[in-house]
This record gives C-alpha cells, structure tokens and sequence, in this order.
C-alpha cells in the first residue's frame, strides 16, 4: 500500500464511528501511520466485536469518545468538527438479524439515520463512507454481480442495510450530505471477531483454527465468495475517503474469488485441522445466497482500488496477528 | 357494494390492527355489516387519527384491545386467535416522516415487524393483509405505474414501507405467513383526519372546507393523482382477505384520476369557498413525485376489484358525514 497517494490524509479531522471494531480499528491504524487527526467514536456494545486493545499500538495518538451513535446529543457536537466520516458501525451478523430482528434495526437503522439526523439538525455536510453488503442482492440471478442487479434481500439486515442505503441517497438528495456505500462480500483479517458462528463463517473458522478445532463446512462448502482481506477494504475506504464529496453512491468490493471449501482448505492446512462436512442446518440454507461473485469494476474505475493480498497471504497475516496477541481465543 | 360475494366473512375472526383510525374504522364498520367476528388493536397514539368515536354506531358489536402493536407480548396472544389480519395502523405522513424520521421507523418498521414476530413466536401463519403506500416507487419514469416500477422513494416513510414489504416477502418465504400489501395512492372519505396538513392534502383540505376556509393549491396544482374513496379502499381490502393465502404480494390500487387542482375545485363547489393558489413551499416540492397514475390491473385480476365512487360522489358523502357528526373541526 502506498502512502504517497494517501497523503491529503496528513492533518485531516477524520471521525471514524465504530472505530474499536474489526475493520473501524483497522482502518484507524492506517489513519493515524498516515498523519490523520483520528477522532473514535464506540459504545463498546457488547458483541458487535469492538475493544479497545484492537487500537492499542495508537491509543495515545487519538481520541476515543464512549458514545453511542444512537445518541443524537452527542453527535451532533462531532459531526460539527469533522467535514469526512467513516462509519463502520453496525450489526452484521445475518442469523443474528433473524434471532433478533428488533435489535438489528435499532443498530442498523436507528444507528445510520442518528448519523445522518445529526448532520441534519446540525446543518453541516461532511463526505460519509459506510459499510453496506452484499446481502441486499439476496440470492443473485447472474453472475458476477454488479451495482445494478436487482435487489432482493433474503435476511432481516438485508433489508436494513438497502433501507440504509436509501437514507444516505434522501439526505444527499434533500441535504447535501454526499456518500459512498462500500457493499462488503466476505471480510476477514486481523482484529476480526472470532469466537461466534453469528458474526460469520469466517471469523468462526479462524477462530476455531486457533483453538485447534475442527472447520465444519455446511454442505459441499462449493459456494463461491469473494474473500476481501481487511487490509484492502480499509484501502478501498480510504479511496473512498478521497472522492466522497461527489454525490451519492453504492460500490461493491471484490478479493480473491474462492470456495469455501478452498478457503477452509488453506486455512486448515496452515493451523493443521482438519475440515469436517456437516449438513446444512435449516436456518441457515434458508438465508444462505448460494454463489456470489462481485463486480467491482465501479470501486475501480472511482478510485483505481484492486484486490492485492490473496488468501493464502492473508490467512498467515490472520493467523499470525491471533497467536501474537497472546490472548485465549 | 354486493354483500352476497362477501358472505364467507360471516361468523369469521378477524382481527382488524389500527381499527380505529381512518381506513381501520371503515374497514371495522363494514366486516361487522358482513356479521364477522371483529377484534380491534388500536394504542390510540396520538396523531395518527385513530379515537373511539369512529366506530360509535358498533361499539357494542366488536372487541376492543387498546393495545400498542408494538407489544410483542400482547400481540402473540391475540395473533394466536386469528387466521385473518388486516394491518391498518401506521404512520402515514410524508412530510411527517422527514421532520420525525425515527417516530416513522418506530411506527411503521418496528410496528408491522412486531406483527410478524409475534406470528413467528407463536407458529401461527394468519393471512395478513397490509397497508402500503405509492411512494414507494418516489417520481414514476413513467405512467401509468404498475408493480414491476423501479423503487426510489422520496421520503423517510417510503423507505420504511419498502422494508415492510420485504419483511412480509420475507416472513412468507422463511415462516410460511401470507401475506397481501396494498399500495394505497390519495384516499379520502368519512372518518378521515382532517386536522392537519401533515396527514395529507386531502384531508387538510375537507378540513379547512368544513371551517370554510380556502384551499391553498401549492404551484398549479396540476399535478394527477388517483383519489379512492374510502369505501372502495375497504371493498380491496376485504377481497384481499379472500384471497390472501397464496404468497406474498403488493398490489397498486386506484380510483378516479383527477388534478388536485379538479379535485380542490369540486370541494370548493360543494361548500362554496375559495380555491387559493400559492407558492410550492421547499419543504414539499422536495418530496413531491410529480403526475402519478396507478395500473391496478393486478388487484382486478386477482380480487374483480375496481373503483366504484367518484370524486363528485365520493366528496358529497364525505362532507356529509362530517356535518352530520357535528363536532367542532
């Protein structure tokens, strides 16, 4: 990654909300290796993945406030100092979303538009890059997948993160707040959660690979995804980041296309584990999407991203990062 | 309205939510006309139009819970006694939901979820029939509208209605409720608000007709709508009840097709006051879709349904009845 094309970051106030979970703390570091004034915005809600040992290397260099996004109050002061937002807050767990439908749409939801509301009643117009999915396409019709494909979620946050997404298009629209929805595919990295199946089968993998158990892959685990390591989505936001302030947009991101089972493959010949094939549970074959390949031509064409670390680099990375860390997984 | 072709709600239990307010109430009133067994669920919240008095002449013939649909708990008990819903309560102001937005999501996302979750809990898959909105659609690329139009609402409480829709998609696919929405475009009758300009054009201006005050056109008041007549509105819904146990739908209704300016003019006639022409204020020409015609071929093909109450007809009854009802307005 280079930092020569990064540096109108150096000096900039950059809010980062959910700034203490998986990706919001990795792209934090990023921030503050290239000069950025970092201001965090966290609740530490429990279970969505967020702590603050993630900014640990740079807790001296930024400002973290204990807030919840929800709060109105208090962010109408922080939208007020800050002219470029990432919001990489939320709930993302799809079987959660189903289990607790109430709870996604407080997060998800009522989270994005106090965001918006803030800037609103503030009257201010700061450039937001957040966090979308994939999941608002819902099984795809053909592949690969691109911005115009039709939209049918088949989960709860689905349908939140497109209801999302139509707030931030009315408040550019009726309020000159400009945008851009980074639709995510599989996401995995450092920092990631790993110690729930809810929070993704990704992060459950690594997190089982740690302990020195077994990867159970539902089915054939012949299901295509995308596998965007952490490095390059926070690369992607911060070229986001970049040309913001020009409208309202959604952009899909891509990685290296896999199987799951390949993907657990790697992962449990790098650990020694071995992969286990278990039936699909009901539950989750429902909301399951089958394959998805992304296109991401867009995200290119805007910013000149591409995909750069591979599975087998960023599984190491991963790896590498847990087993450092000297916790208990 | 033929009561013959209505016969199978006779002796049925039907459970009517927000059947208190303006379409709930004439709905209510005319299911007991057909001998059905009615509950009511109305939390009578303020503001949106529901009171006791709308159903004064069959207090004695239908069940009253004033309960808040949002209670979870309350719900499950009575969603466990019912194979037929209609859900008629909600937040239906656009210009409401801008200043308001997360009263809109609280109402209309969390409210319609809470009926769909209390089924869920419970394991019981009622037929529900719902109220929708036209906007979810925003400004039609063209006319007529029918149901495969793209969707790109124009205000909050477009946005919530198109995630109510897909919540309802959704539950039927995953927990088998069926389920019918029903796209209402301008409807206007007895029992509706008429207090204030949020609830809607139509209303504001009975209103200020009855108090003999001038009806203010915003522009030209050129713009084509769809008026249905409340009574129409209701004989759509008790067809949807008949044949809501085959999926999940959205369906477009119509009614007569009229300029504002027609439909203003034709009030003012009627009560003799002046139509007033005044500039479109910000805050509407923001949110306003433009010309907006329905196909409801759909709904005709599958219930018979069409409009039957002119704008003429359907106006005379309405300031009937509020003259009869001689309140203060």
């Amino acid at each position: 990654m280079n930092t020569a094309e990064f540096k109108s970051y150096a000096g900039k106030k950059v809010l980062v909300v959910g700034g203490l979970g998986f990706i919001g703390s990795n792209l934090v570091l990023r921030l503050v290796e290239l000069k950025a004034e970092v201001t965090i915005v966290d609740a530490l809600t429990p279970h969505l993945g967020g702590e603050l040992l993630n900014i640990a290397p740079v807790q001296n260099d930024v400002t973290v406030e204990l807030v919840d996004v929800r709060s109105l109050q208090d962010m109408r002061k922080l939208v007020d100092r800050h002219t470029l937002i990432f919001l990489t807050a939320g709930q993302g767990s799809h079987v959660g979303s189903m289990e607790a439908p109430f709870q996604d749409l407080d997060l998800n939801c009522r989270g994005r538009l106090s965001l918006l509301e803030a800037c609103r009643l503030e009257g201010v117009t700061p450039g937001i890059v957040y966090l979308g999915t994939r999941q608002v396409y819902g099984r795809p019709s053909s592949l690969p997948v691109d911005e115009t494909h039709r939209t049918l979620p088949l989960d709860i946050n689905g349908i939140h993160h497109l209801a999302v997404e139509a707030y931030f298009r009315l408040y550019h629209d009726l309020h000159g707040i400009p945008s851009i929805g980074l639709r995510l595919t599989n996401t995995y990295g450092p920092r990631m959660s790993i110690t729930s199946m809810a929070m993704g089968v990704v992060g459950a993998f690594v997190g089982r690979a740690l302990r020195g158990e077994s990867l159970p892959l539902f089915g054939d685990g012949l299901q295509i995804r995308d596998f965007s390591f952490v490095e390059d989505v926070v690369d992607a936001l911060l070229r986001c980041g970049q040309v913001v302030n020009v409208g309202s947009r959604v952009v899909n991101i891509g990685g290296e296309r896999s199987t799951l089972r390949v993907f657990a493959e790697r992962l449990a010949a790098l650990v020694d584990v071995p992969v286990e094939y278990v039936p699909f549970p009901k539950k989750r074959r429902s909301i399951d999407i089958g394959d998805y390949v992304g296109d991401y031509s867009v995200l290119q064409s805007l910013t000149g991203w591409r995909p750069t670390v591979g599975i087998v680099e960023g599984l190491e990375r991963t790896i590498g990062y847990f087993r450092s860390r000297q916790v208990n997984f």
